[in-house]
């Protein structure tokens, strides 16, 4: 029986467990669970207190329950016995955070909190801390602060300090109680370990942690509010982990749960999307992984640290250890097209793709792909969903230029992949002038494995190679094989991720090179794009955001 | 039994005829019928010689079959006699042209030329004259022609010059054969009256006639082309004829033609477009009508005479005997939204149009019109057409701008109804700004009686009530009234156009006044809309013209 690790992906629908043979990584058994309680927007479990708009909550004993249940599954499918799973890891939406006893007791499962919204589960999607974040932002401006540089000059709602904040000012009794604030990428291995491990990636990208620098001072906080000045220490910690880290064993309690034996290594929490670098095979610096699905993730490590503008995130140790991890990103991808596909696809397409055993963008990428760059006259501004990297600005929106009366369905689609291929090449070429090398791209995610003309459309016009990764999973993989750096060389796994990535990683499924005659045409178009990008986008024209407000006023009225 | 006119309207597909109360103007018969050789666009008639692309021709003797099929019509079904037809009128497209004999034979209908496409009439939208047209635009820049500032700064490949220089060109036998260039709202005058008596609206905005200049000089003519000097005096006329100058009286050969006696007055020709604003009931200046249907086409008639930028001519006596006619448009109205139909219209609306039993652009217009003005955030350049009022320039492409994730297609339906009224204010605060008043707008044409959310979209943006006429068939109806001056008062008619056109139209159906609140929000956004269109329309960014650049490149390599 080969010796084998687990890895467990926690996203935000559903928790994943994949168990892989430590020796070549080969996916031994697969078992996904939806959360019991999902994502809770509307109510609270009791289905009675109501939740306003912008909430997203989960239920914690729900990761409990989808672990113990697809751990067990496994192991029973791929008939492989406790004792020769020698590793476990996890991943974790971020920041999906949540305020505990001290010994980790959600406040939630307290009977006296149990109908207060803020004792349970803000999930990373939970937008309702916006006016905490653009108070935070503007403070952090104010004073100058270094750390802004990190982030792409802004905090997101999203993150750890203005969910704590909106807890604070909403619910002060909740923020009272709580002795900790935890990521529950590291609560989930206080469940399994009795450890509190924070991990680097997730305290690096999502709470304002470096690791030279730690976190943000305590008069920062307290300038904040006064109630928050020593919020790190009394209700977090300054012990940091990097990913890769043994957080401790599995506990008996934690054996129970899972069927797995008590003291099977268990390695520090990370991020979902990080995760998913040593997952895809990438352990060396400069190759830069585009995680291509609804929205779009780019990560990087490198040797050098540098402020690039507009990225959402640089921490030393934050994906690799030993690196800078550099994340940047497109709000919408996949996103695009399915708007597209809803609000623009005509019933003869329709009809055409089922004539043809074909899906709607099946069809509509194979008509795309037979038009020549440049033939349709049309460039678009891929910002449907505002824009994340370079500009870090949610309020720009979208742009389709050069419409005729012979102006197609499907010429426009292309036009919506070709902007979304020059905002990604935006990104690299911002990386690269600001003095951070990427010399390979590889792709991961359903567009890259199931679009061919998507791919092969970035390729020309980055101008670089695109290789889609052959690992499945690669986020769950990424786990298991932090998993075995758990384990160690002596207890059957490896010592580093960059071990573990080349043995257990899959390689290079399938490489898009760049079309030399495309190429030369999209240099032309992506030089009108920057042109575009920069009016609409640096100031010049700032339409996008008085048409906003515009539509936000007659909105409120209308209520 | 009433005294009648009748009007012919000789259209770019058909031809119809109106037969008219003319005490009051009620309609008494319409009869159309298709011209049996349509528009040639392939071949000429004889079915086998091929004509080159942007070729469209059209055969003379279809003008006078219809002619005579549908005035035999109307007088059969209206029960009305010859002898009570006081006069007859028509209008014709503009500039549609032919080589003739000194006696008017059509050059295509002598033997030896049958075969040569040269010698046939050119349809106005006949485009193989691009060179001579692009070729005489600098030449008159060059030389500092004054007549340009009259059309807009450029001469249309459309018009009388640029297609007889292409005949000259291409077929120099043609030319030297042709005895006369006519446009065939002479010519049609012509056959009926055995008189050349050319009309003042056609010669004005398509031959580049001014009532005071004249044509251009013979200079100009010789630098185009030294075969060209003498052109005017040699192939043309100089006598002019206001338009409801009366031409002359059936010939014995017309009357048997048309089945209405020898000896019935004849008006001298006018432009289709022109002839629907003494039809809608405009006899008086600053007043201007907005014909709505696939493209737009604005008319005004002022006592002042300034050069208005953008406009498409500026003729003394053009529109009405004694005002200065102006003339501007949209190259693309009801065309806008024939093509959002087309290229992006779901099968959901589709299937909702249905089931209420609208057309599709019915369904869209009443989605439409529920949404709040603003609301969307989302503006659109009304370009798809290019523009040509006032920016003169065919080589602008549409502009959609705003687009998030959440926007509907009838949300786009409605960028593109509001951006057409921001063109259409354009227009008008161009004029005013000039110093030419506008104080009253009405609109006839196809949407303006069917759609009553794009004419409150028209009101609401322009800041005027639209009155939209209640005359049928506006342009026939100009021609009748036209026929009606052509008898004089003391043939049972009027002695001029004004008391025609007062006593004969129907006045307004329904006016369609500026929702106040709307148009506060329009204000704001038609202010977007100036700073879109100074950007992408003079010069600040040429993207549009650069993609279509590389659009013609690209398409000519594939061939």
């Amino acid at each position: 029986m080969p010796k084998c690790v687990i890895g467990i992906d926690f996203g935000t629908l559903s928790a994943r467990s994949l168990l892989v043979d430590v020796s070549d990584g080969t996916i031994l058994a697969t078992s996904a669970m939806d959360y019991p309680h999902g994502v809770m927007d509307q109510f609270l479990p009791d289905g009675v207190t109501r939740l306003e708009p912008d909430w997203a909550l989960q239920y914690p004993g729900d990761y409990l329950e989808c672990a113990s249940k697809t751990v067990r599954e496994v192991l029973k499918e791929a008939d492989v016995k406790p004792e020769d799973v020698i590793g476990l890891g996890t991943d974790f939406t971020e920041c999906t955070m949540l305020p505990t006893l001290g010994d980790g007791t959600p406040i939630c499962m307290l009977e006296k909190f149990k109908k207060n919204p803020h004792s349970y589960v803000k999930l990373w999607k939970h937008h309702a801390a916006q006016d905490e974040a653009n108070r935070l932002n503007e403070i952090a401006a104010e004073r100058g602060e270094d750390f802004l540089a990190c982030y792409g000059g802004k905090i997101s709602s999203e993150w750890m300090f203005p969910k704590i904040w909106q807890i604070l000012n909403e619910a002060p009794e909740v923020f009272e109680k709580a002795e900790r604030f935890m990521e529950v990428a590291d609560w989930i291995t206080l469940q399994f370990t009795g450890e509190e491990k924070r991990n680097s990636c997730t305290a690096g990208y999502k709470a304002i942690w470096q690791k030279r620098e730690g976190y943000p001072s305590n008069e920062f906080f307290k300038s904040l509010d006064s109630r928050l000045e020593h919020i790190v220490d009394d209700k977090m910690s300054r012990d940091i982990y990097p990913v890769g880290t043994r957080a401790g064993y599995i506990t008996k309690e934690a054996a129970e749960l899972l069927g797995l034996d008590e003291g099977t290594p268990v390695s520090v929490g990370v991020g979902d999307a990080h995760a998913a670098v040593p997952g895809a095979g990438i352990t060396e610096p400069d190759i830069m992984l585009m995680v291509i699905g609804t929205s779009g993730c780019d990560m990087l490590v490198s040797e050098t640290n540098i402020k690039v503008k507009g990225m959402c995130g640089i921490c030393e140790d934050g994906i690799l250890p030993g690196y800078y991890g550099y994340e940047a990103g497109q709000s919408c991808m996949g996103d695009h097209f399915a708007w597209f596909k809803k609000y623009c696809t005509t019933s003869k397409i329709e009809e055409e793709a089922k004539k043809q055993n074909k899906s709607v963008l099946s069809y509509l990428n194979d008509k795309a792909a037979k038009i020549k760059p440049g033939s349709s006259g049309l460039i678009a501004l891929d910002w449907w969903n505002g824009n994340r990297s370079v500009l870090v600005d949610v309020d720009l929106t979208g742009v389709m230029l050069g419409m005729t009366l012979t102006t197609t369905t499907e010429e426009m689609y292309k036009a919506l992949v070709e902007a979304v291929a020059y905002g990604k090449r935006m990104i690299i070429d911002t990386f690269k002038e600001s003095g951070v090398p990427i010399k390979q791209l590889y792709a991961t995610g359903g567009i890259a494995e199931k679009s061919p003309f998507v791919m092969q459309t970035f390729a020309d016009v980055i101008g670089m190679p695109v290789h889609v990764t052959a690992t499945k999973e690669a986020t769950a993989m990424g786990a298991a094989m932090f998993g075995a750096v758990a384990a160690g060389s002596a207890g059957g796994g490896y010592d580093t991720i960059a071990e573990a990535g080349k043995t257990m990683s899959k390689g290079i499924k399938e490489t898009y090179y760049p079309n030399t005659e495309n190429q030369a045409i999209y240099e032309k178009l992506y030089a009108e794009y920057k042109i575009l990008h920069e009016y609409f986008g640096n100031g010049q024209n700032d339409v996008m955001k008085r048409l906003k407000e515009i539509k936000s006023e007659i909105r409120k009225s209308e209520l």
